[in-house]
């Protein structure tokens, strides 16, 4: 039987199911960066994501936070609740890093008082601009209510993935995530959660164990990735 | 007696006054945009913003909200109340223009919803990045408390001079405020409101009377500033 193509992405393919309230999701062996400007193919990347991101969202499931994530059905593919993505990108950020010491002259590194979280406009045409709820509300992207909710949530996130991470020696300083709205109109995590949109820490070197490595040029990307999944407990590919 | 120079910028010096309270600022004749990348001298133009501010300045004063301004004292010189500034620029928005309808793809002349507000961190070198609420506390340039009246100040203004200029036959689209702190520490608005810090646009014929006509090579600078000059009902130049 054919899988019928909704929409292809970067990183991942969405497919139709049989039901209509789920979706397939298939990650891709590329990788981007820079809105795009930078690619390559890499042979294991969308079997790391999937399980990692897998992974992820059953942590979190174990620790009540709800996802789109139904289950894992192949090396590169995963059953989701399909939604309706509110255009932003959430981002929560423990340490300076990326564009926000660049944008705010803040060094790559330094710790952050507490953590920020950030809205930026889910727009490749206009490269993701920075947005304040002021902007969000302008734009008719979610009410003050949902902006609320959307903080709360990636900061809930943002504590059980830290912690997590940490049992793991690895430090979590900063993630993007997605969100989505269910046919009640709930809000429900979505998207995925992996090295791609992780920036993943080594305790004891401060390795980079994320896509930095692609973007920066620091070696083997799925080496890093394999990293990662190890000390999740995943399946280690020989 | 020689005036003690404090301070050059783009637009203005700052000098000292024999009261260690109060500092003398000077117009200059200089137009910049584009973070200074584009420059040029432009006769006249220092009389006519030490004119123009010192009139909204009063103007506000009389409707209840205080700043810096004391008296003008010459064609190009003001005394004001010296503070420390906050290095945040707040900026209102009425109209989408500029780089609010680049950065988000809304056209030019859309009306908000609601006047937006939002901060910028003074920093050339940066390129004054936009700024959320967390980064403002993060960077420690202002409490929450602080940001709040901010906001609230920026908004008055707005309401203050939106009708103003209204009856004067122009649509106030934007502007940017800059905030200090007196001895007491107390928050008072400074720096200046001129046709350089506001977008203003002529009801009738929406034609730009503001530094759009310099950034964009619309005509005389002069021209429009002398224009708003006259419906503030200043003294006139022939
Ligand atoms: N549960 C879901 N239901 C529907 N769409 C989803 C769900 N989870 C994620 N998506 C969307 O599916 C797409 C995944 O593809 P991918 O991540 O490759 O996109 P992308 O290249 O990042 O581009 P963009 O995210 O800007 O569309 C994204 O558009 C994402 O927002
Ligand atoms: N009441 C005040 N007391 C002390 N400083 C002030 C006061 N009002 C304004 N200033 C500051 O004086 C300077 C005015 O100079 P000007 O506007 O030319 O600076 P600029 O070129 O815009 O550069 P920048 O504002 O980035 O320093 C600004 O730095 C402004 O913040
Ligand atoms: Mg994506
Ligand atoms: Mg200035």
């Amino acid at each position: 039987m054919m899988k019928e193509l909704l929409y292809e992405g970067k990183a991942k393919r969405i497919y139709k199911t049989e039901n209509d309230q789920v979706v397939l999701v298939e990650y891709k062996d590329s990788a981007t960066a820079f809105n795009g400007q930078k690619k390559a193919d890499i042979t294991g990347k969308g079997r790391l994501n999937n399980e990692i991101t897998s992974l992820l969202f059953l942590k979190l499931k174990e620790k009540g936070i709800d996802s789109h994530f139904i289950e894992r059905v192949s090396e590169l593919e995963q059953l989701v609740k399909k939604v309706t993505i509110i255009p932003l990108e959430t981002v929560v950020r423990n340490v300076a890093a990326g564009s926000f010491s660049k944008r705010l002259g803040v060094e790559e590194g330094t710790p952050l008082k507490a953590p920020i979280v950030e809205f930026y406009l889910k727009d490749d045409e206009l490269g993701d601009p920075l947005v304040t709820v002021d902007h969000i509300l302008e734009l008719n992207l979610a009410t003050e209510e949902e902006i609320k909710v959307l903080r709360e949530k990636a900061l809930e996130v943002d504590a059980v993935l830290s912690s997590f991470f940490e049992e793991l020696g690895i430090r979590l300083i900063d993630f993007k995530l997605e969100f989505g709205k269910d046919t009640d109109g709930q809000i429900l995590l979505a998207d995925e959660i992996s090295p791609d949109t992780c920036r993943l820490w080594e305790k004891e070197t401060n390795k980079k164990l994320d896509k930095d490595v692609f973007r920066r040029d620091l070696g083997s990307l799925t080496d890093a990735y394999e990293n990662i999944l190890a000390r999740l407990g995943g399946h280690q590919h020989v």
